[in-house]
């Protein structure tokens, strides 16, 4: 009946999403702080920041100070988003520092495509496919594809299942020009529009057109569905993550300054652990990292368990 | 596999739970205005007030101006909640206007036994059959068996199913004593503590003991899993509901100031209405009162939801 994975893989993105979108320009020293202490949980994927256009995102204009001035773990990825051959540079600049994966990013509603990229469909599909061939070109092999808006979007409404997998074969004609090999989907919960039954439905659907395929998925709680979309992820053995620590993010195309941001780290490690599925990470270390995190941001985060404490917390002082 | 409901009846509680933990005294004239916004949204069960010791909750001091001052609207049902004799006594001044039914409260845990009630759990049981048969003798049926921390303990850990068990056990034996026949148990996770696979464990070791019982939950929210909780109480076909607007209530026990409060009403009817379950609600009307009780009570709520909108919001701008 269930397919319960015995180990879970998390992808830390509470600073590259959380720090973007603070209004307050967050001091580098704080976020390197944060990075620090994340690396100190036991999570081994932890996306440090984005090599965004610094006008258009200036709360990374100091990127580069951010990967200069954090002291890299050994055992632990750390990556940089980009999503142009400008931003690909400046990331390969630290290529000792930080794992750089080749991805091609699409998404599954026109709407968004239009309204968020200001592309057509097919103009987007003929940038991923030059990006493509850029990040091959210099030694960045395109093993990723990422779907926005798989589940829903905000300017189109529901996304058929269908749409996501003719997205995906985009993706996987783009990477084959390329003469990329692409190891893992990402689905991405951009909006919020998730529910169990429509995780399950586009997995099913995703998994039997690709039985071999990875499937990771990228969640927002911009509805508070978040943990039980994981949850039921999960049960049909779904391995990989992303989540930010504190659930910082917040989203900003659901048009409502005070919209949750992604899946809590904290939120997510809890239910994998009183699951019984390792994810190798000390969930009391990490609700302590939550607490520094409001303490940087400096307004309360949407995660409830750093607020609440972990039950292991209360198991040991109740024995 | 599953065994989803068509209908769920939801018990809305976010005045009660909601008004009680604000550190500043709402208006009554507030208070009134959120009871008669809820009715207007399609809830058929208000939980209005609490006839409590008004030193020891000045939050409720109100409850007879409250009870006085909504306009009942026909259909609804309305409750006051009470603990003793002397709340049942100022419950049954507004029978015309309440409903009033008879409930054995009792807690899986000793420790919170102990700790909230200051009780040990013999005390208490002789309590509940003191108060049974106080409640039978004014003709107010016992019909009801309520357990707390039935799903783990911030005082004790871990509760056994088992606990829940010889709980409900007590209780049915308490009713028996008094001549009360009950219909409903309602098993509350008062400090967070249930997780996906402790409220299937819980409800199938309860069905297997009382097969025709009906199941009732009061879920919190303190540790981010309360929806998640309900969508498996959904599947296994629990058809009842406690849940606050907005995510109302704050939790007095997880120590924690800043700790969430029961499920929001909104996400629980969303998450119904997605899975194709009706509850008679709408929601958007439902929304709008949970900014209402924002606004009351001057801070943010722990909703998600109230902040991003719904999708059929969405979808109709999107058509």
């Amino acid at each position: 009946m269930t397919d319960l994975p015995s180990h879970v893989e998390i992808h830390e993105e509470g600073p590259r999403e959380g720090f973007q979108i603070e209004p307050g320009p967050i001091p580098t020293a704080n976020k390197i702080r944060l990075i620090e202490a994340l690396a100190d949980t036991g999570l081994h994927h932890i996306q440090a920041c984005s090599f965004v256009n610094t006008r258009l995102v200036p709360g990374w204009a100091d990127a580069e100070a951010v990967v200069e001035g954090f002291k890299a773990k050994p055992g632990v990825h750390y990556t940089g988003l980009f999503f142009n051959g400008n931003g690909l540079d400046r990331a390969l600049a630290f290529k000792d520092k930080l794992t750089i994966n080749g991805s091609i990013s699409l998404t599954a509603s026109e709407g968004f495509t239009r309204k968020n990229l200001n592309r057509a469909p097919q103009e987007n599909i003929d940038a991923m496919k030059k990006h493509s061939a850029l990040q091959e070109s210099k030694g960045v092999a395109v093993t990723r594809i990422g779907v926005m808006a798989a589940f829903g979007c905000n300017y189109q409404g529901d996304i058929a299942p269908a749409q996501v997998i003719s997205t995906l074969e985009d993706g996987l004609a783009i990477a084959a020009e390329a003469g990329a090999t692409i190891k893992l989907f990402s689905l991405a919960d951009t909006m919020g529009w998730a529910t169990p039954m429509r995780i399950e439905r586009v997995i099913n659907e995703v998994r039997n057109r690709w039985p071999d395929m990875t499937i990771a998925l990228h969640l927002h709680d911009t509805r508070g569905l978040a943990v039980a979309n994981a949850h039921a992820a999960l049960k049909l053995g779904v391995t990989q993550f992303d989540s930010t620590v504190g659930g910082l993010g917040g989203c900003p195309f659901a048009g409502q300054p005070k919209a949750a941001g992604n899946i809590c780290t904290e939120e997510l490690v809890m239910l994998c652990e009183e699951m019984g599925i390792d994810t190798g990470i000390d969930l009391d270390a990490l609700i302590e990292v939550g607490r520094l995190a409001e303490e940087i941001v400096g307004h309360q985060l949407p995660s409830e368990l750093i607020h609440a404490g972990s039950l292991d917390a209360f198991r040991r002082k109740a024995a």
